[in-house]
């Protein structure tokens, strides 16, 4: 049916992206691995390339949205951090290194020209770091500290994919990961100062 | 002379992929844009595109490397940090949030498929946080300590680019630097925890 090449094509534009990024990723490349029948595109994407874009940058964002406030109502933001950090670096082994993060590829490269494109990305920021805020804001922390806590913990998990990806590595994402453990231990906890 | 036109491609390829990555730039662009005359691209660059794409690179990683020496040598760690954020806010508000990370934009569209660019992406990344680790440590801290904190420190500088380009703000960029400056405070400061 036609919801199942929509999806399709998003799901196969959301890979794309973290593989390759936006420039990189041609309509022709995604109706081809997609297996869409000609003419879904601008059947379900009146709006072309820059619509399916930022569909597929939704798609992904609220995927790992899911997976963080999943996390989240399991344990601690400590222990929520370190399950996703764990997760990303299984996935990214598993695939070489290849799939990065969709919408860090987009921010980077399109943001600056696309305007839909900008938006669907710094929605995804926005979300995640006000979900990580709240988190950490009901551990007991005040609200100004969780919201800069919240964009250093997000910041570090983007930064340490593209460091991941740049080194083909997943040590960068260890690290990062430790690092933030040692920091998130809390006040009960004597190791809690990293410096 | 030669050597300038050298110079121009390398600086406006750089830039290129600051705003736009790797994919987006053609050698017509630029050329164009470098003001370099017919034939100087191969003669330069005889191994063509990513060739050029990896001397950007680590120019675009040199300039970094060496203000973050300087900013290092002029203070402590915690002190230096603040320096390099402000410095990166002040650029990104006055260019319109377009200049993001030439290493990050390689790192992450590039490296799964172009052997030089990854390597290129790769060095900058252990050059700098190599740099902030022997830094970290010559202030008293553990070396795997200071590893995984510099690795922390420098995913966060890039993931706050990549989330102050895809929102068109300088927000992330205050906020991961406050939360470092929060945490680099070190264990004379009573505020040391951010928990």
């Amino acid at each position: 049916v036609a919801s199942d090449t929509r999806d399709r094509l998003i799901r196969t534009t959301s890979r794309l992206l973290r593989e390759q990024g936006y420039a990189a990723t041609g309509l022709n490349q995604v109706m081809a691995e997609a297996d869409a029948p000609k003419g879904s595109m601008y059947f379900h994407f009146p709006g072309g390339k820059e619509e399916l874009g930022e569909a597929a940058v939704d798609h992904f964002a609220a995927q790992l949205t899911a997976r963080m406030t999943d996390g989240l109502a399991r344990g601690t933001v400590r222990q929520a951090v370190r399950v996703f950090f764990d997760a990303y670096i299984e996935v990214m082994e598993r695939t070489e290194f290849r799939l990065g993060c969709a919408v860090a590829s987009v921010a980077l490269d399109e943001a600056a020209t696309h305007d839909r494109l900008a938006e669907a990305a710094g929605r995804a920021f926005r979300t995640w770091v006000d979900l990580m805020a709240d988190a950490l804001e009901s551990e007991g922390r005040a609200a100004d500290r969780s919201h800069d806590l919240a964009t250093l913990i997000i910041g570090s998990i983007e930064g340490a994919i593209v460091m991941a990806k740049g080194q083909r590595s997943s040590e960068p994402l260890a690290s990062a990961r430790d690092a933030l453990d040692h920091l998130l231990a809390g006040p009960t906890d004597p190791t809690t100062t990293l410096a």
